[in-house]
């Protein structure tokens, strides 16, 4: 379901808890979009100190009591495995909604905190020094509570055009389909430039046919663009090419399943 | 190694045996660069006739003996498993150079041609009905006859910006790396689409994605662009993602085999 733009958003105060990459990126980003933030947290008040001073009136802390904030909303922003230690510690106000922006933890995890839950998920890898348009970021909301998903929609489309409220089943598949088809195609061409290297040929040799690929997957089914020694079952140039791979036991593993997918596309 | 674009093309006269995707592409484009087809071979008339109609001054012919041909040169633009049974009838005339199109055959694949033989493999996927512009379409030349390279060169140049000369090892792993690269990446998108299919998700939303991914992969080298809870050794996640693709074994198992690779990259 795609999250209507509303007309005139309203601006909001947000604290924000980490001090990492997503933390970063998305409070200069909250900022930009009129909003303030309200503290910074970090366990190491240096690190909170670091991105506080790139705001207008953040406070920086090492403590989780926000018992009084003025934030409407706290977004937590740190890794996985920090949500649940996040969780047991933070106080908030009653009314505060809490969310956080992991793209596999459920709405669950956040249970044991006494008010309104969330979660605010972008949809991008963040890089430290690279730039982020948060126009074109789908971002994935989730909140059980009826009064707090318009808070969370309007903080969600005053950065992006690309809003989907989701459950956390969806946000989960959603994550493994990202990580399938962003991560692991960039490790498919890292695998082919160090197979062209090793015979002293240029990376930018494949890169019309990259681009072609790409633009074809994203105006047609990529099932249907399908094309290659396995989608014509031709098993002479599948055996070369394995045979090919024999000094790259790792990529002639990955080689043989992914031919072995395609084999089998119905 | 670049080959240099000359600066003044010739003209010549080519025959083409074969009737399929990369005949039909090659000659109607070798015409437009100015160029003239003189035979279309196929083993069934008909087909080499429905070529032959789109160019200029083309004889149709389901015969291999082109013992009286005024062409300089002759492309054999048929299947991979059908090169051996041309090279066994082919006639030609001492002079006249003979080349192949495929990414896997060596250049020895021609050896019982009583004539110059070489190589002419365009790095691309040809679609029946998708116009595809040579210019930007790599052009992989071979030949060991120092009098012959210099007309494939032309040949190549006036089709396409991009022509490198590599020899049959190199083409072999250009094309393993090209089906890795492409035809891989593009099961990766249909898998990741299948799966957002199932929670009833578009595969839209990953579109700004994997044009984010696409363009680090072509701006550094992919290597250094990996991210992903692989690369994080977020070994929490991968476990929950490997969960998920139960329901999935065939994409369990490629999961599986790709994390592992990134994990175990140095």
């Amino acid at each position: 379901m795609n999250f209507n733009l509303l007309s005139q958003n309203s601006l909001y105060k947000i604290a924000i808890v980490g001090a990492g990459n997503v933390a970063w990126h998305l409070s200069i980003a909250l900022e930009k979009a009129g909003h303030r933030i309200t503290e910074v947290y970090s366990r190491h008040l240096v690190n909170a100190k670091l991105l506080s001073q790139q705001l207008y009136e953040a406070t920086a802390t090492n403590k989780l009591d926000f018992s009084n904030t003025t934030a409407n909303i706290v977004i937590i922003a740190v890794t996985d495995n920090a949500i649940a230690e996040v969780v047991s510690q933070l106080k908030v106000p009653k009314n505060t909604l809490v969310v956080h922006t992991s793209g596999t933890q459920p709405l669950e995890i956040l249970q044991g905190i006494d008010a309104p839950i969330g979660v605010f998920y972008p949809l991008q890898t963040f890089t430290k020094n690279k730039v982020i348009d948060f126009k074109y970021v789908p971002l994935c909301i989730e909140t059980q509570d009826q009064k707090k998903i318009h808070l969370l929609g309007e903080i969600a489309t005053s950065l992006s055009k690309e809003v989907f409220v989701l459950d956390s089943d969806q946000r989960k598949a959603l994550h493994v389909a990202a990580v399938i088809a962003c991560n692991f195609t960039n490790h498919l061409l890292a695998i082919a430039k160090e197979i062209l290297d090793d015979k002293e040929m240029d990376f930018e040799m494949l890169y019309p046919l990259i681009k072609e690929t790409m633009q074809k997957a994203i105006s047609m089914p990529p099932k249907e663009a399908q094309t290659g020694p396995a989608k014509r079952n031709d098993t002479k140039t599948i055996e070369k090419h394995i045979e090919y791979l024999q000094k790259y036991p790792r990529y002639q593993a990955i080689y043989k399943e992914i031919t072995e997918s395609i084999l089998n596309l119905k």
